[in-house]
């Protein structure tokens, strides 16, 4: 980035008071805020002080105004609030393409549950969770969302990598990968909560119960007061698939998210995955609550398990973000390729092309997710006061051109490989597709190391057939 | 790419009696042949004389047999058969963004129809056909089918780039931005054939009607005579949208495809675009017929105009291709998103995770494609006798680790910018991702004016509402 913002006479700092900011990016093609109006820029520059954003304008005015102890120049680029992946299995990129176009049943029964028995454990958390923080840095993603076992592991990973992330740590009435007696999962959830580091302010903690049918209601009880008690999120899958909801509405006499409810689980401090098979009055509770719903389409489409009903969560007002989930249902993180997919598909099965606008699939990229993670007063926009987490995508690219409306772009066009640089707390993570804190040729190799003993416990006529 | 094959004694060309041809690329990761079996090689090799594919095997045995005259690593690569784009409106780049999100009857008659006519010149085709190309090679497709107008300069472009390609000028009853006296078409199309290059093995000239609610029964006649007599390959747009369906079948009194096949339209030489709203009769057609389909997935999903039903159309033995459309409606061409896309949606809407294998659906894309373009004796595959038509993939990249399965992470992880290197007849045309023959920079910066012109012409309303 080369640094050259004062190019006119009309930019000369010479003789006016200039406020010092540590940060002054400038001469951006667009900067996109997502803000509440989903504010665009031209020729847009951004002041960073502290790790904070103190303002987006255009550089004109803010050369006029600011001196960054750095400055430099966003020419050919679209700066925008990093990304927020509101639900992953951040270790699971170890298990990526292991099992594809099989039942879901027999990809649980056969192949996941199989190879977590087997393999997920500290080591596989760690490597895991750093390649996909990897991976969703080169994409642009800055937060996110993690729901799986070893949860301090994840926790070392994210902070090596230098990303934001909530680290949910998983709890089942069942034998887990890091729980082989789940009587004493209180004990470890506990564990979990008092060990996580204090004062670090990119990484908090969260208790994540796998489901309503693998966690009973006293389980689900006493997460949620732990939780709350703690002030940190509630996780949950809910309503996946259709067969879950026909066995929990069966046992409970009323459906999921009902369920819930009667529980006392359904807060602003709750998240709940996938949210497929909702119907409306469940949306209606959901959207009185303030319960967060993470739409993971990509990962509902390849599972085949429905398609949830975005249009109706968002004119009933649902707080809402997105989400990859795992790699082994994806089977990637690339959250940009993820919108594209959002925006589209709900166009096709309502057969109502002006649903699910690039605007409003952008808002719950960013500002949406940041909210339902309950960091929106951090991260999810370049409004002042917020964590400077931001991308700068290459625009100089033959599929970006022309360039007619950048929001269509984000969400139609770009993919994740078009961002350039990542900045988290206004600092550089990713400087020209290459990450900064990570030794990424290693993590590679390490985690290609551990799918060898993966792929050898698989049955061998299984790929080849 | 480093030429040092020959890294072990075993691989010592001393002594040994080979036969020399052009290039011999070995050492790949994967030879991600897609003949008929789908037959993958690990550390694989390909041997290339004269621009054609002598044999693909392991790389410790084409060393003993071959010499090149260049030899080439592709340590860290996946070699696999360029890809086949079978529907394309290439100069609508230009377009790319132009009004998402909108009803489809405004979006052609109040942005697309407006902007054609103001903006459709030889120029025009000539700059975004050539971005389009540019695009193309860079996602790894090799091979693409369009049709638009000005067609002429369409296979300018084309030839300009390297790329292979079937040229479709494009014929309807109604005044068109090339022909402005309907009467005259008959005399376009033949002016358009009988000044096609000859000698020029990798261009192929075709006609396009551009729908049966467009051309009538006179017409849709004569071109197809005409293309058989030529021996070119006959394109049509064919049930798209449910309403034109409807409409054509109150006038006709069948289903369209039927229409066609009264008229004689339907036979190996004829390809369709969409075939969106095809009922069991019209699919057992199809495939009784030869005649091809050309899958859009993601335009149809963007209009909202449906899905079409391919699970049920490989199940009848259709002849099908993969196609991105145009970027109008999709917005980009990326051929290795679509993949995904294609096997996630039909899983979703099917409610079988098993339908559209990636496998099946890399078939299609590759060797499908290259059939219904009647192409497949010189492309879509790594067998001995096809044109070299080839893309290395960058596997070494975080979102390609760890891989169980190369045909899994072509489909459900790569992306177009994962390829690194493209051939066609055996030369490079891209190395390193740029792009060889054409100045790109030149390129972008004419579509660029272009679409300021274009931009000017719309309601200011528009993109800022």
């Amino acid at each position: 980035m080369p640094e050259n913002l004062r190019t006119s006479s009309a930019r000369d700092p010479a003789g006016k008071s200039l406020r010092p900011v540590d940060l002054l990016l400038g001469d951006a093609d667009w900067v996109v805020t997502c803000d509440d109006n989903m504010s665009l820029v031209p020729g847009g520059a951004l002041a960073v002080d502290k790790g904070v954003v103190i303002e987006a304008g255009s550089t004109d005015d803010l050369c006029n105004r600011y001196i960054g102890g750095r400055e430099e120049s966003l020419q050919g680029c679209l700066l925008m609030p990093g990304l927020v992946n509101t639900h992953v299995h951040a270790a699971m990129s170890c298990f990526r393409g292991l099992g594809d176009d099989l039942p879901l049943n027999r990809w649980l029964h056969e192949v996941v549950f199989p190879a977590e028995r087997k393999h997920a454990k500290a080591e596989m958390v760690y490597c895991g969770t750093l390649l996909s923080a990897v991976e969703m840095l080169l994409d642009g993603v800055t937060t996110f969302c993690d729901g799986y076992f070893f949860e301090r592991e994840a926790a070392r990973a994210a902070r090596d990598s230098g990303i934001r992330a909530v680290l949910g740590q998983g709890i089942l009435d069942f034998p887990s990968p890091d729980q082989p007696d789940p009587s004493q999962a209180r004990a470890t959830a506990e564990a979990f909560l008092q060990g996580f580091p204090e004062g670090e302010e990119r990484l908090r903690p969260s208790l994540f119960c796998h489901a309503p049918y693998t966690c009973g209601p006293e389980t689900l009880r006493w997460v949620k007061d732990l939780c709350r008690e703690r002030g940190v999120l509630f996780q949950i899958h809910l309503s996946e698939t259709a067969s879950e909801v026909e066995v929990l509405t069966d046992e409970y006499g009323v459906r999921p998210a009902h369920y819930l409810d009667n529980l006392g689980i359904l807060d602003e401090g709750t998240l709940c995955a996938h949210g497929v098979w909702l119907d409306a009055g469940e949306i209606s509770l959901l959207a009185e609550r303030g319960a967060g719903i993470s739409h993971n389409v990509e990962s509902n489409m390849k599972l085949a398990s429905g398609i949830a009903p975005l249009p109706e969560m968002l004119r009933a007002g649902v707080r809402l973000g997105l989400g990859t989930d795992g790699c082994a249902s994806n089977n990637d993180l690339d959250l940009f390729t993820e919108m594209d997919r959002v925006a589209k598909i709900h166009k096709a099965v309502s057969g109502d092309p002006t649903v699910c606008t690039a605007r409003e699939i952008l808002a719950l990229a960013t500002r949406g997710g940041a909210s339902i993670l309950g960091r929106d007063r951090e991260t999810g926009s370049l409004e002042a006061g917020r964590r400077a987490d931001m991308i700068a995508l290459d625009l100089n690219q033959p599929h970006l051109v022309p360039l007619y409306d950048p929001v269509s772009h984000l969400v139609y066009a770009a993919k994740g490989s078009d961002v350039r640089h990542v900045w988290i707390d206004g600092a550089l993570v990713v400087r020209d597709r290459e990450v900064l804190a990570v030794d990424v040729d290693k993590v590679m190799r390490d985690v290609s190391n551990l799918a060898e003993s993966i792929a050898a416990g698989r049955p061998s006529h299984e790929r080849e057939s």
